[in-house]
């Protein structure tokens, strides 16, 4: 029996399934000196101590296909990374108060990847601190408090950020200034083209019933994948109407790219580069330090007037010299590795397997690069249940995934950008076998 | 001529002093990629490159002596920290959502290092996020959302802690739900006793106050050596009245130790034992990693009864198996090179150096352990511009601090906690220089 009320996928349920005596003692100890708050993830959680490219191994040394970790993009342990970091670390740590090359580098570097307008780097420790912050600047640039959001979106977890992350479950109440729309999901049955149109008209709903309540908008706030709804990729360019729909209303448009950033999508650095739009602030975490603790925004500088005249912005260790140079290892490594074009490539190849397999329970498959969904149902149905069947099935044959959207029954496919052929093939076979599992 | 109008100590002024070309250009690409909000210190702002033990080096090759930061409390690039960073970072780099013994470790180990009461740590990567979890955890298990700080205090970045944080001036407006107390500044004249008294008048009137705008109390919030209000150290025990004041109201006490945890007082691991108080939750962060991005909070466990049973907490880097080896690290460093006592031998020779000094700009030299302040007025009253040229002095000579307080008169002295003797008397030599170029 689950004794948690909240909304964690694939989450570790005590007492569910009987462990092994090892594992149980460190959970035990874990939940003694960690508290309540924290899961872990699946019926039979997993004791890892080493990773090395898209591999974990546990304790025996047995090997895990981690098709999941977007922290690691790059592949778990990257050598280059870690040398960056090292060689930073044993020559300077020092904050933004200083004058160093690093952070200056790495914020050029980094504006340099986004539309000319974006021109201005501000950095944070996490992606919650990314969207906190973008948030705060939006309410202070509009003088408007009003934010929208998607049925199901996580966006982190400070007080002003969990307030805005549906996901987190109904026990938690939202800001009362904050509206959702239905995330723009696939109808069945539905065109691409009224995917678009349903979700302008959704957003021009909320920003006329903030406005009716007297609350001035300050922003449109979404992961341009819809990572935490269930996955909505296409088709590319829907966006643009709830976009110009904010604009008109005079707020902003934040483009959330800690899940979908860093060429993730295969068909772009950016999320909202496949759909054509211009973000006023765009936020950034996870993969950008490939593990290392660094996210940020970029934003139109001219949305810093206010800010920038009457408060400082100062974060301890943001953009301190040892994050920046392991930041610019990281825009490196996806440079020279060519991760873009291979999260396309094996993004396309991972589709088309999937696609090839006829299977009742999968309902649809779509993605964009190497960030998947495979949408899982009976009879048609979404069915969470059978998903959670798969993935710990999955995990049994030391294949790593996750689930996704409200009904918790979209698989999520999400290997470091570096995996191959042979890895894809690796979590085709066995997704194989434990199809063949939930058939009996 | 400033051009912002945020208060904040110390800081570049931008056409001030005529500066270095080349540093004038690194600042210019700064300001262009970073933007406005971003604030460097003294009037000729330095550009590190090198960092060992107490000193800071610039490009020339020329050393500093950093009496000012309290994020490399163990000096910097320490040796042992490094390389337990890279250690780990080589191995394994993943997060909270699966077994590993290290968070585990850590936990256990940091939460040995407070009393039995506060038994569940939980981590973050900044302070802000730490004192921004502990209020949230603060709202969630009262039912209030009332908060008191002190008049000055700087709690951190997040759009809940900001609008905590009067420290960041009048043009940014705190939360309407909190209500300030003067910090319990030494009065010139008055007794050590009469501290306690009237700060637990003020926190006892705040309560009032919030009960009769119907706003239940949440929490009282303060540093515990109060170091963004000049510092108020003395004499230990004085808050321990307002802690009782705020329990009888059923809000919490939470003991931000951002600044002064960590063996900073020289008297205990943390300022709130110099009180003999007992918080209900502890916030963490700075010297924490020695710069990696850590931070967290200890807790009383049945605190997170509703919100580990209606949320999950999840913070991507935050504990994860890097950060955890780090700060397990840092912690054996300060147990093996014994920095509690040092901090308290080193600092009594740093206050008594002082309190030779016999100068009219020096009104009043308080402090704990290695966090020291010296009052600087003229006929009597505060001087920050004087001690704006005393900081700007030392600059030169190139020994680092910076200012504190309401008038930003208080000098911080807040050197690594390996500080030697040789290094205390070097800044004093520099001390006595600067004294004689504003005699004159």
């Amino acid at each position: 029996m689950k004794n948690q009320t909240d909304s964690t996928p694939n989450s570790y349920v005590p007492g569910e399934v009987e462990l092994d005596a090892n594992l149980q003692s460190l959970i035990d100890r874990r939940a003694e000196a960690m508290g309540s708050a924290y899961r872990l993830s699946y019926g039979n959680p997993i004791h890892v101590v080493r990773g090395e490219g898209v591999w974990l191994y546990d304790e025996e040394g047995n090997p895990y296909l981690d098709f999941y970790n977007n922290v690691v993009s790059l592949g778990h342990c990257h050598p280059r990374v870690v040398d960056a970091m090292q060689k930073q670390a044993k020559t300077l740590c020092t904050n933004t108060r200083y004058v160093n090359d690093k952070p200056i580098e790495y914020a050029e570097r980094l504006t340099a990847l986004f539309p000319d307008h974006l021109s201005t780097a501000m950095f944070t420790c996490t992606g919650s601190e990314a969207n906190d912050l973008a948030c705060r600047i939006a309410k202070y640039h509009t003088g408007g408090d009003g934010f929208i959001i998607t049925e199901f979106a996580y966006h982190g977890t400070t007080d002003l950020i969990s307030g805005m992350s549906a996901n987190l479950g109904p026990q938690m109440p939202l800001h009362r200034n904050v509206r959702t729309v239905p995330a723009p999901l696939p109808q069945r049955g539905g065109s691409a083209s009224e995917i678009g149109k349903r979700f302008t008209i959704a957003v021009e709903h909320a920003i006329a019933d903030l406005k009716r309540h007297g609350i001035k908008p300050a922003a449109l706030l979404v992961d341009t994948l819809f990572s935490s709804d269930g996955l909505c990729p296409d088709p590319p360019g829907f966006l643009k109407g709830a976009v110009d729909a904010i604009h008109r209303a005079n707020g902003l448009f934040i483009a959330d790219e800690v899940q979908p950033g860093f060429a993730r999508t295969g068909d772009a650095m950016w999320g909202f580069d496949r759909h054509g739009v211009a973000p006023d602030i765009v936020t950034m975490g996870k993969p950008m330090g490939n593990g290392y603790p660094i996210a940020g925004i970029v934003l139109r500088p001219e949305l810093l007037d206010w800010f920038g005249r009457n408060s400082r912005y100062f974060n301890t260790s943001a953009g301190n010299t040892v994050a920046a140079a392991t930041g610019l290892a990281v825009l490196e490594v996806i440079d020279e590795e060519k991760l873009l074009s291979n999260s396309r490539n094996m993004g396309a190849y991972l589709k088309a397997c999937l696609n090839e397999i006829k299977h009742d329970s999968i309902l649809e498959v779509r993605g964009a690069g190497l960030f998947v969904g495979v949408e899982i149902g009976t009879e048609g149905k979404p069915d969470g249940q059978k998903a959670r069947q798969l993935i710990n099935g999955l995990r049994e044959k030391r294949v790593l995934i996750s689930a996704t959207g409200r009904n918790e029954n979209v698989l999520k496919l999400r290997p470091p950008l570096v995996a191959e052929r042979s890895h894809i093939e690796h979590f085709i076979a066995a997704f194989h076998d434990v199809l063949e599992l939930v058939d009996k």
